[in-house]
């Protein structure tokens, strides 16, 4: 057997994250089924079942994808300044779909712990992990001062976003300059290792 | 006309307040009434309507009055310690009955923009007007300095917990502390102007 049917896998593979996303945004998780999902990719229930486990795993998945495209970027040398853009993107990203997507899920998991452990294991986790990262690599290349509190740093950050989110308040670049400033202000060692 | 109705008054004023918390704790915004409360409070709708326009307006003042008293404390004479204090309230009050009701506004308000203004209204910036006169406060007496970011500390402050809570996060008083000296690290004035 070659590999005739991996574009095909592929293809449908892609198509289901894609109708998830499309079904996530217009219900939210409440309405987002199974079946609605293999309609609306055109493959069969089996076929999601084979790569998704829930519907909570693919919901994340879905969001997470398309989260995860709209967060790329070159980063600098500086691991602050990568923490400060990657901020900004989270923010431009929570402006629209996923920022509806996982607002939904925060509220539907008020009623449902199990869609907040879904949330938490798939969304939440990754995203801290990438924080994290930058945050580290700034303490441990001497951008950050040893005694900073990454984790704190990191419900700092996401708390802030996820409120704004919540409250309906736009998130401003300029609110998420301030944002990040307050974040480091106190930490930041100077000179910074790579001069300006 | 003497004083006679005013006890009766005031005595269906605060059974109406307790009802109407008690129906949110049981049932959340979506299924809270003014028919619910009057049943429970044995009072007339009109009675309601008289000092609420809103079902909305009730539930956040219900909900507010049940907290102000969770958050009375003895400030001391720096406003610094009457932060950290009542963040520490807050996230005692958060982990009972108004933390759920929070949360569950905060949940029904993604589906309904009105619950948000109403919650934004009588909640929210009640909070935040407290808040924000402890740390005006902690700026004119000399103990944080004068370029400290009050309104980001706010939304940090505010951010954080409700982001703990609506993951369902234990809100530990180590968790607050770190949060409380992460807010205030690099601004806090020494020696402070009360010596220690």
């Amino acid at each position: 057997m070659g590999t005739a049917g991996r574009p095909r896998s592929e293809e449908s593979h892609k198509a289901i994250l894609q109708a998830a996303y499309d079904l996530l945004h217009e219900g939210g998780f409440a309405r987002f089924t199974f079946e609605r999902v293999a309609a609306r990719a055109g493959v069969s229930r089996s076929t999601i079942y084979r790569w998704w486990p829930s519907k909570g795993a693919l919901a994340m998945e879905s969001a997470f994808d398309a989260l995860s495209v709209e967060l790329a970027f070159e980063p600098s040398r500086s691991p602050v300044d990568n923490f400060r853009t990657r901020l900004r993107l989270v923010a431009v990203a929570l402006k629209g779909r996923p920022g509806r997507i996982i607002a939904g899920m925060l509220a539907e998991g008020q009623q449902d712990p199990g869609t907040i452990e879904i949330f938490t294991k798939l969304y939440i986790e990754p995203a801290r992990r990438i924080t994290r990262a930058l945050l580290h690599q700034a303490v441990d290349e001497g951008f950050l001062r040893p005694d900073f509190d990454i984790e704190m740093a990191i419900d700092i950050a996401f708390g802030a976003l996820y409120h704004q989110l919540l409250l309906g308040r736009t998130l401003e670049r300029d609110w998420i300059d301030r944002l990040v400033d307050f974040i480091f202000r106190g930490a930041l060692i100077e000179p910074s290792p790579i001069p300006n």
